[in-house]
């Protein structure tokens, strides 16, 4: 048996988010659909059944499992079906459509480092691409095999999910890089420490995977990428395993890990972390204010991230975001504006922020400091339906697929100053290719993540197709997107990685002479270039500068 | 006249700190000579006298100079002289030695990125070295020539010293890589903001040089590094420029900046930054307070730190630097402790930061909020002398070197959990060679710069010595204390970057295998290997990876 057991022994459903023995009933799908079809205008819509694995067709595997490898590698199908894809809208549907034309040939459950560098040896040898695995969160095509190779191997780091040391003093857990967000948590709650990064994805990403993807979490402000947190890094390539010093701050050269954060896979495999934690959260302020339009907020909001106030929480949801959440009534942008501290009370935070909001033209629907009970009004109300919402959503976004019309994402960051101008030029572009292509459909944004620079807005797409067309309409629509950022100066990701989805655009992104030093850095330590090819270089990109 | 003028329009002096038309008194000197030597038991200390042009022998320059490039290149004996040197004690030493045995042949003072790209084109077809120059400030032989060279070419940025563009609503502005400190801050004080960014030497370094030593300046806590006020970088390389986008915050692949900040050189020529900048300060509020241990006012730091109450200043002397600074009476510690905000009165994190020194037996000597004058709190007493004594002290500082006495500073930054025992042992081993090579001698140190994992400790040593023997027990010295550093699993700098005189540890430190990227990155944009050579890397680190 090598089949991934992961922290909770539990086997992961295969086509969908969740667990096998979590039930989605068909009740709940049927209301999603509803609704999601009665925002676009679909009378009845027809929710394909969910997959078989009897159904799915799979190529041969082109790889025979050394005896040596055996004990943690297999070619089985129900392996290779469930990590073929992430899950992004594409994928969910490919998955809809029964389509597995280019599955990997080997999964990989490493236990160990040994057994990591083992994998890429024998990868090396035959040539054979070697693409590590976290969670499987990917909405960007982070870890699908290419296209061009004789034989793909995944390297699953499901197994190797321990808290393996905790300095209570210094705040910092040693964790290995398999370690899913629930398990992680569990492992540091009797410590009193949390890492306090919390993803959408969160049940189902990995520590590795969050570092590896620049993955941002939990904090609106001060933390939000997981770059922050990252107190030093053990990575290995093949030619080798990389470790950095455990130090708070030094200037002793480039930073080390900052080249390997955001590497997707393409430098090395990230098998272990010593993170930086946090206290577990103590006090608590929030409140929820509306506004009558989005950009009246954001002028609020760009007050606050340059005032110094941090807020842990500055979701902030425009009408059509909020009434979607059930955080409005679709009239309004919301902002659920919080602050916490495991030291010290943060009600003279919020008031100042509120004030801001204030000044703004802002409404205040709720407020709760440490007189009420913050907590509980973080989990009721608007607060507590979005909280909701967001955390449950994952389990029911196939059926966007399944229902055969296109629902996507895309988040960017640019600066202030160009917000407005920007944020109206790319909703002006997706929502007429929108009519021109689907006829409708709905573009709305909110913030999650704001830095005193620049907000890192996220577009939610939604629009009527049909199931022949969907994944057509998409990616028309997704590339119209991805233009509008690119020539408009904003970054093609703010937080879910280039992946092979949006590598053309992160080419036009990165300069070209710095991609010409990411290739001589990953020659260095991946000299067959068998890491995860395609991800943010080519073999090509080397040929060039080696002549 | 191709002399630089920088800025201000003013020559600087070529053997000490300060502009020419600064004097300082021969009594002033003397007084400081008559303090050193009080601490160190010597009673007649003897100043030699400041060294004349006259005095210098010099090299005939290796090189001549192209009609083309001739308009900002040249070979005077000023220009050679005065950019042969940093401003560490060896660099002062080896000035009042009057010994300048290898100085670079040509200084070149380029006024725009074309004449910057000019002469890196000519260095390459020449094999000259082409080392980048910002302020002179390096303390770390971070810009003299190597000698293994036919040809060295110091490439003066101060020309380049313009605030190009400002964007208020982002708060951020374009400035050229060779603007200094006073000068920059000028140029942004008509638009109500700052970067904030003050390390001892401001007057006289660039912010080129910030960013490619790492440099750490006003802030205590959260904004310590210039590194997280870089917004984008634009480089000019042998092989062509790099402009890295401009944005607040991104996921797609590694951060290019984060390669080139801290790279000292080694990869290229910063020319200009658009950094993120502050409002200017409004509300401040401070307090000194004062320990009976060193150890028990490091608890409470850390716990300040750990709190997320993020202090502008929490300058932490012990006893006998606060003596030294006038801030203290030697009998104890002494934190500074300062909140400052350009939105908000900020005493509510003032009162918790006291609270937590009181809870581990601080004393409170002064406290101001906004009842008070916090600004004039700010500049008397133990807070104003110390100020007044860091901003004016370097133009002093020669005089260590001209008594011949051994006086040195180094830091470092190592987590809490160990912060005791490293400490203590670096202390011990400093002082008992201390005592071996010259009799006595004092080993000080205080906290600059704090992060929630781990302090960055800064240590003072002055020693007796000769002007026969200075140097060399210096060199001694600073080698036990690097030593110490480097096995204890500290960093071998914390702010004033690697150069030559900390590559060997350097070398320990950094992991052989991103050594190795590093040089395959390097390779990309200096294929001749011209940059700074001996920085961070050498040709042999890459020839190792190409085989």
């Amino acid at each position: 048996m090598t089949e991934q057991a992961g922290y909770y022994g539990k086997r992961r459903k295969w086509h969908s988010w969740g667990y096998e023995d979590e039930v989605i009933s068909q009740a709940e799908v049927k209301e999603m659909a509803v609704r999601v079809g009665k925002r676009l205008g679909i009378d009845e819509p027809v929710v394909l059944s969910d997959p078989t694995l009897e159904e799915i067709e799979l190529r041969e595997s082109r790889i025979s499992i050394p005896a040596s490898l055996s004990s943690f590698c297999n070619s089985d199908k129900w392996d290779r079906v469930s990590h073929s894809y992430g899950k992004s809208f594409k994928d969910l549907t490919r998955i809809f459509r029964r389509d597995f034309t280019n599955p990997p040939d080997v999964i990989a459950y490493p236990r160990n480092e040994a057994e990591v560098a083992a994998v890429l040896d024998w990868c090396g040898d035959n040539g054979y691409a070697a693409i590590p695995y976290g969670g499987g969160s990917s909405v960007t095509d982070g870890f699908t095999a290419p296209e061009d190779c004789d034989g793909s191997v995944i390297i699953d780091l499901g197994n190797m999910n321990q808290v393996l040391e905790v300095d209570p003093v210094s705040r910092c857990a040693l964790i290995q890089a398999g370690t899913l967000g629930p398990s992680l948590e569990d492992q540091l709650k009797p410590h009193g420490l949390t890492l306090r990064h919390i993803p959408q994805s969160w049940e189902f990403s990995s520590l590795g995977g969050w570092i590896a993807t620049r993955s941002s979490g939990h904090y609106a402000t001060h933390l939000t990428h997981i770059d922050d947190m990252v107190q030093s890094l053990r990575v290995v390539t093949p030619r080798g395993t990389i470790e950095n010093r455990r130090l708070p701050g030094s200037g002793a050269g480039p930073d080390p890990d900052r080249l390997f954060i955001g590497s997707e896979g393409s430098l090395g495999i990230i098998t272990q972390a010593w993170m930086k934690l946090q206290g577990r959260v103590v006090f608590r302020a929030n409140a929820t204010i509306t506004f009558d339009t989005f950009y009246q907020g954001a002028a609020a909001i760009r007050q606050i991230t340059q005032a110094g106030l941090f807020p842990a929480n500055c979701r902030y949801l425009d009408a059509q975001d909020a009434q979607f959440y059930g955080a409005g009534d679709g009239t309004k942008s919301v902002l659920l504006l919080g602050f916490e501290s495991a030291d010290h009370p943060v009600d003279v935070w919020l008031e100042r922020g509120v004030e801001i909001c204030q000044d703004h033209g802002g409404e205040v629907v709720t407020k709760t400091g440490s007189g009420g009970d913050a907590l509980k009004s973080s989990r009721s109300g608007a607060q507590g339906n979005w909280r909701e919402q967001f955390r449950y959503l994952p389990r029911l976004m196939h059926t966007r697929a399944a229902m055969g019309v296109v629902s996507f994402t895309f988040e960017t960051a640019y600066t202030w100053d160009k917000f407005e101008a920007v944020d109206t030029e790319i909703i002006r572009r997706v929502s007429e290719a929108q009519k021109a292509l689907t006829g409708g459909g709905i573009v709305c944004r909110r913030f999650s993540f704001l830095y005193p620079d620049g907000p890192a807005p996220y577009y939610s797409v939604v629009a009527p197709s049909t199931h022949e067309t969907s994944l057509e309409h998409y990616q028309a629509l997704s590339d119209v997107a991805s233009d509008a950022i690119s020539e408009l100066g904003a970054t093609i990701t703010h937080h879910h990685a280039v992946g092979r989805s949006f590598r053309p655009w992160y080419d036009k992104e990165v300069d070209p002479l710095f991609r010409d030093m990411l290739a001589g850095a990953k020659n260095a330590v991946d000299p067959d270039w068998i890491m995860n090819p395609g991800m943010l270089l080519d073999r090509s990109n080397h040929l060039k500068i080696v002549g």
